[in-house]
């Protein structure tokens, strides 16, 4: 296939493996544009009730997924891509994967999951642990335990305090409940690792997922075994036994495309396949973001918020910090807030007056236009609220999920926009406080950059995050930069010498594009949110640093009485 | 007209001026039976917007009212419930009237009303000031600057703390306003006084408003001129030359129906009038309270507490306490939550979903029904929400206008009803509060009285009273209690002699009612609450007591945004 200049056009696919379903993209590498995006809803979605084949009622907190699932993401997504864009196979010079993380597996040495062979089909523990199963809590309060008297600790890397999600609490859960499939398992590995691994023959661990959610740093690799041993005697082989022991960075070639999948897919053999990559950390250089000083917010029900430095800074309350984590070459920041779009959704639909939803029915608009239009009528100042944004707890700076929601300045003059507009200024607030950790510690924060859902839903928003935090925001031109940084990382693993690029730089320049909105900051409004901010930041320690425990008080007493009414 | 047993049945009128509107109730003295009601809504209602014959628009947080409207209650439900209940005016032989307070007015020394004279009609000040004028906060602060600092002040005895809402910070705006409405005014009068002037001809002042409001006590009197000199030199004589001299206790005969008004309401002549009371205070002996132990809640829009006991103390941010208030013979104390139903009905309007409206209007039920049936299948604990219901500030214990509503404990499982029931809860904390105080202070309540509109609409509202304060609820079995007790103290005017009685303790035990049901709380739901209440108070006393004035700044920055805004 000739272009039109003469040379040949080349392209790569990039896919997106999310929490309900997965979506492949097609990319032309000369200028990012996306030809053809097709979009795969998991069978099995999200496994929290029973198995697909059916049994017992699975535990509270268990959020699990079928592995076939990610294969018939491929199968359906990518030849409907090329078909749709009259692409031919030929033409695609590498495959990028990203996925949600920390999103794993137990399977044989061969790859074959668990929860494929007949023994262990029965058993929940072989399945995929998705992110979000919460069941291991009591493993990470302990890891957390021995993490903190750990000499040389990887803590400070972690801000302090890891969360339920990461694989050692994910693996030690397995051990002690189902010590036979822990036993049975010769691999432990991430979902888009494993994928990589379908495609490419070639067993790897994306330093992106090793370092986020594995305790993995370039410098000093994983803890050492009787780090492990002190957790359980059992997980002291882990890391040699289980664990792929090949740590890839980004846009690293893993492998070529196997001859049966380039045949499933309508691929050449041989393909490029890149290192797999966590979903939001993908999304970075789509945003264009590929140096320091510009901070990446994936704003959807929750807000992932990166930043990259030269050097390695202990943030508190940070996610992570991992060298070759997000772009290779730096030092990449994750920090994160828990409840963002989900905060503005649990509001429309329980705390919006039916008055409202008439209006909006009555005008032709959905509920959350009408909203838009009624909180930007609004001042800063002019409600008199101020809420803390913990409807899902805090996940940074204070790293705690026991914490939750308050609003504060109530009158029986309040109407929902005005709360609605304070749970958006909550959020904004809450952002500020993350920028505020970092730049304490001395990294940049010039800019933002903004992806995901929400930048575009609401404008309102991203005006009031500039307002707020007194900082430009930029947004990415793609609606999936997620997928398109993964064809972005699958130019760089093809390389210069085919087609693709040889940095993520390069890559970025030519492939990743901005919106043309910018969002300035209003000086008189950041003004006005700089003397609410103090009220926030006096409340957010009373209630969030030990002040005034209520909160948890609430909810223990919550769970007391909860789980009086079910015994 | 002779009753079956050949004794002459006798009746009372009590006449209660409301905000809106007036009633009056036909009573049978011998058993309190309710013969006939008709209501009168004001023609003029509330003029908080304009005068009724035109003009410029009023300034804010005026609320006034046309005596004429008074008048026209009288004429209009007096003739309309005899008729009703085809009782000859010779058979009544006493009308009581209660009325809110403070609601005043000036007049002429032959009571004509400022606002009735051609000269003065245009100026708001010779209107009547209703109780809920709000506009001499300026008043009311350098009042309690100078009061505070007096010798031997009457401070204690309205809990530290005056309201804007008082006699005296409403007269000292219209000398400072309108100083010569002030120098016309040859007197200044209560509503409900002045409507008993018109029916006797007599003028006195009620017991009951002249210490709740004007500052005056049976064993002190009035302030001296010299305090009122230093308030201002021009009010020096303030008392003397415009207070009406004769100070009468509830159930007095003030006088007997003039010729006049006997021929406009179908009476007769001489018929015992009865000392004017506020409206909740009338309340009390219609709930059968008329000895200490037992607290009455006139529970609606706000809650007005009231107690009785047999000494004076002195009791933290209480409205006031007064000797002959209530029940002559007892010192009579009155607390108040500013926001009880106000704050239901701002949920109702605000803050519910509309797929509630729908799923009630499919049921055919009201959306209140709705929400008590589902937050009454909640268990105390089980949202892990607390408020702080200060939608319109706190008026006891804290006398603080400037506090707002709090709500903590949200998380994105938190339905509605989880909320309104919180918002149940966070009343009755606020009554728990309000009988501490007085505990406290040695005043027993052993058991609550409540009446008004809010505990027949919400059983679930005075199961949680009950559960909340640990004390049993009974409910007054009339549905007007204040003109049933301005009945009851129409019949204690009257006297034994031509068929009432001689004290309000007899008319109590033969005219009032209680409703079978009594609510009694729960011990485990009481434990549960104890424990949530610590969290209350912990956060009462933190945004209350300057552990963090929040509150006040987000409302002063609100203020200042709004009046940019206006400018």
């Amino acid at each position: 296939m000739e272009g039109k200049g003469g040379a040949m056009a080349r392209y790569t696919i990039g896919v997106d493996f999310g929490t309900r379903s997965g979506r492949a993209v097609l990319v032309d590498v000369s200028n990012g544009r996306e030809l053809a995006t097709a979009v795969y809803e998991y069978a099995h979605g999200v496994i929290d009730q029973v198995l697909p084949h059916g049994g017992p009622p699975l535990p509270p907190e268990f959020a699990l997924q079928d592995p076939k699932d990610y294969l018939r993401t491929m199968e359906t997504t990518i030849p409907a891509v090329l078909k749709e864009a009259g692409v031919d196979g030929a033409a695609v010079i590498g495959i990028g994967v990203d996925c949600t993380s920390c999103t794993i597996l137990p399977t044989f040495k061969d790859g074959r999951p668990l929860c494929c062979d007949e023994r262990f089909r029965d058993n929940p523990h072989a399945w995929v642990k998705l992110w979000r199963h919460h069941a291991a809590q009591p493993e990470a309060t302990a890891l957390n335990a021995v993490a903190a008297t750990w000499p040389d600790s990887f803590l400070p890397r972690y801000g302090g305090k890891l969360s339920s999600e990461g694989l050692v609490p994910k693996v030690w859960q397995i051990l002690n409940e189902a010590p036979e499939v822990y036993d049975a398992a010769e691999r432990i590995i991430e979902a888009g690792d494993w994928v990589v691994r379908q495609l490419s023959g070639v067993e790897t661990r994306n330093a992106c997922a090793a370092g986020y959610k594995a305790l993995w740093s370039k410098g000093k690799g994983f803890p050492a075994p009787e780090f492990f041993a002190r957790l359980d005697p059992r997980l002291r082989h882990l890391v040699d036994e289980k664990l792929s022991g090949m740590i890839v960075p980004a846009g690293k070639r893993v492998g070529g495309l196997t001859p049966e999948w380039a045949n499933k897919l309508g691929l050449v053999p041989g393909t490029a396949v890149a290192a797999a990559q966590i979903d939001a950390h993908a999304a970075v250089p789509a945003t264009t973001v590929v140096e320091p000083g510009k901070m990446v917010l994936v704003m959807g029900t929750s807000v992932c918020h990166m930043v990259l430095d030269t050097q390695e800074h202990f943030v508190e309350g940070i996610c992570g910090v991992v060298e070759d984590g997000i772009i290779p070459g730096f030092y990449g920041y994750e920090a994160g807030q828990a409840c963002v779009g989900d905060l503005f959704a649990w509001f429309v639909e329980n705390a919006v007056s039916g008055r409202y939803e008439r209006e909006a029915a009555e005008r032709g608009i959905s509920i959350y236009a009408l909203l838009e239009e009624k909180a930007g009528q609004l001042r800063p100042g002019e409600s008199g609220l101020l809420a803390l944004d913990w409807w899902n707890g805090n996940r940074s700076v204070l790293v705690d999920a026991d914490l939750s929601g308050l609003i504060v300045g109530y009158t029986v003059l309040t109407p929902p926009e005005a709360v609605y507009r304070a749970l958006f200024e909550g959020t904004a607030f809450g952002t500020h406080t993350i920028i505020q950790a970092f730049e304490h510690h001395g990294i940049v924060v010039d800019e933002l950059y903004v992806c995901g859902g929400l930048p575009t839903y609401s404008p309102l928003l991203m005006q009031i995050f500039a307002d707020v935090t007194g900082k430009p925001i930029k947004l990415a031109a793609s609606g999936q930069t997620s997928a398109l940084g993964a064809a972005m990382f699958a130019a760089v693993a093809a390389g210069k010498r085919i087609g693709g690029y040889n940095t993520i730089a390069e890559a970025a320049k030519r492939m990743a594009r901005l919106d043309a909105r910018v969002y300035v900051p209003d000086s008189g409004a950041h003004a006005v949110y700089e003397r609410i901010y103090q009220e926030y930041r006096r409340l957010h320690d009373y209630f969030g640093r030990g002040g005034n425990d209520c909160m948890k008080r609430l909810r223990r007493l919550r769970d007391e009485v909860q789980a009086g009414i079910r015994s």
